[in-house]
């Protein structure tokens, strides 16, 4: 069973240690925004062949680094200063990880704005746009709500997030396949339906990691890993 | 100024503590070997169309998941009881994360046997198979040095990891680019050459674990987060 202390967030004898907390997840949902912005600026750059937006974005990733390597660090402080244990050690815990999956978003996002700019270059309309679209507002509403069900611990928002992912793979093959067409159809398109799948492959990663927000939302939340559970015991878990 | 008691490992008050660490660290070096094995059967399987050994590596994918849950668990379990400080909770903290590491190499090892099956069953001579091999050896003894670098708490080695990555990728360039030329001879060539296309993927994903794996190293021996420094300050930090 679990104690008190354990069961409600914010209810620690030190206010200073609450205030750390509110912090750690203050600055993981602002990385979390920017990553977001990263990623929907990416997929409008190649859909609009804005290489100036590219370039913007390329540069901006360096920020996302930079954060990442902050909040390792404070994370790390925090457990070094205040000893937490149960729940408390959990968000920890989680948001290390976590924030690898967001820096790992924001290098999609960067390669995604390369690929944009060689794109643009090329001219010429491009097949495939419709797919990146499709998947990205796909995959973009996921990190969302990953956060979102982050912000506010919200399992069952979670849980959603997670199914997701099988929608976003599936997809993504679809997808594939139509690229390959167009590859057969007339070997001229091959190399930009090449940069193409790329980006699909992207998009398709980055579903990957709201997934995995998504799991640490749950694990924090009802202190059971599910990553490598069955979508059943998931379920049971978050309902339970 | 580091203690004493920061300087070196293993100098604890507690014998219990310290013997929780080296279990902990023998566990992870378990999972690597582990990793490796599949990802060096990955590629013998595609190599030598081996839908069987193929079929092996997808069923131990479950044992590596498993590891990497156990292993989370009794980094998180560790933290709590014994409340490390500096080195210490820097071991525990980049063990959580290259774990995470490890467990998506294991997934790549999972795919390239996915694809090593497909391709198998698609018969023919391959093309791009040079290219897997060669890329293949050099990421698998990347992740074998890091993991070698995290078991003598080796800097130097874990810096000479980083620095291949950079020659990964311009191997996996070349050899996309060879891909593609295949692809344009002939359009029958384009959907197993895009298999083959995603082997490669998955490998040069590989390098990218590896460096991470040697980041960490380079972190919990130096206390500096090397991860987006140059390659100039990565090596003032492990020389200095």
């Amino acid at each position: 069973m679990p104690t008190k202390k354990d069961d409600v967030y914010g209810d620690h004898t030190s206010h200073a240690f609450n205030d750390e907390l509110m912090e750690l997840k203050a600055q993981f949902l602002k990385m979390g925004g920017m990553v977001e912005t990263q990623l929907g600026e990416s997929i409008q750059a190649l859909i609009d062949g804005d290489g100036h937006l590219a370039d913007e974005i390329r540069a901006n990733d360096k920020k996302v680094d930079q954060m990442e390597v902050e909040l390792d660090e404070e994370a790390t402080l925090i457990i070094a200063r205040r000893q937490p244990a149960a729940r408390d050690l959990r968000l920890i815990v989680s948001v290390i990880k976590m924030v690898s999956d967001l820096e790992r978003v924001g290098d999609e996002a960067k390669k995604i704005a390369k690929l944009a700019i060689q794109l643009s270059e090329e001219g010429q309309a491009p097949r495939g746009y419709v797919e990146v679209r499709h998947i990205g507002t796909h995959v973009l509403t996921m990190l969302h709500d990953a956060l979102d069900a982050f912000a506010r611990l919200d399992s069952e928002q979670a849980l959603r997030v997670k199914k997701e992912d099988k929608r976003v793979d599936e997809e993504y093959q679809a997808a594939a396949r139509t690229l390959l067409t167009f590859m057969m159809e007339d070997t001229r398109n091959i190399s930009r339906c090449m940069n193409v799948m790329w980006v699909l492959r992207s998009l398709e990663r980055v579903g990957d990691h709201a997934c995995n927000i998504a799991e640490n939302v749950i694990f924090m939340e009802k202190g059971e890993d599910i990553r490598h559970a069955s979508m059943e015991d998931a379920e049971k878990v978050v309902g339970g």
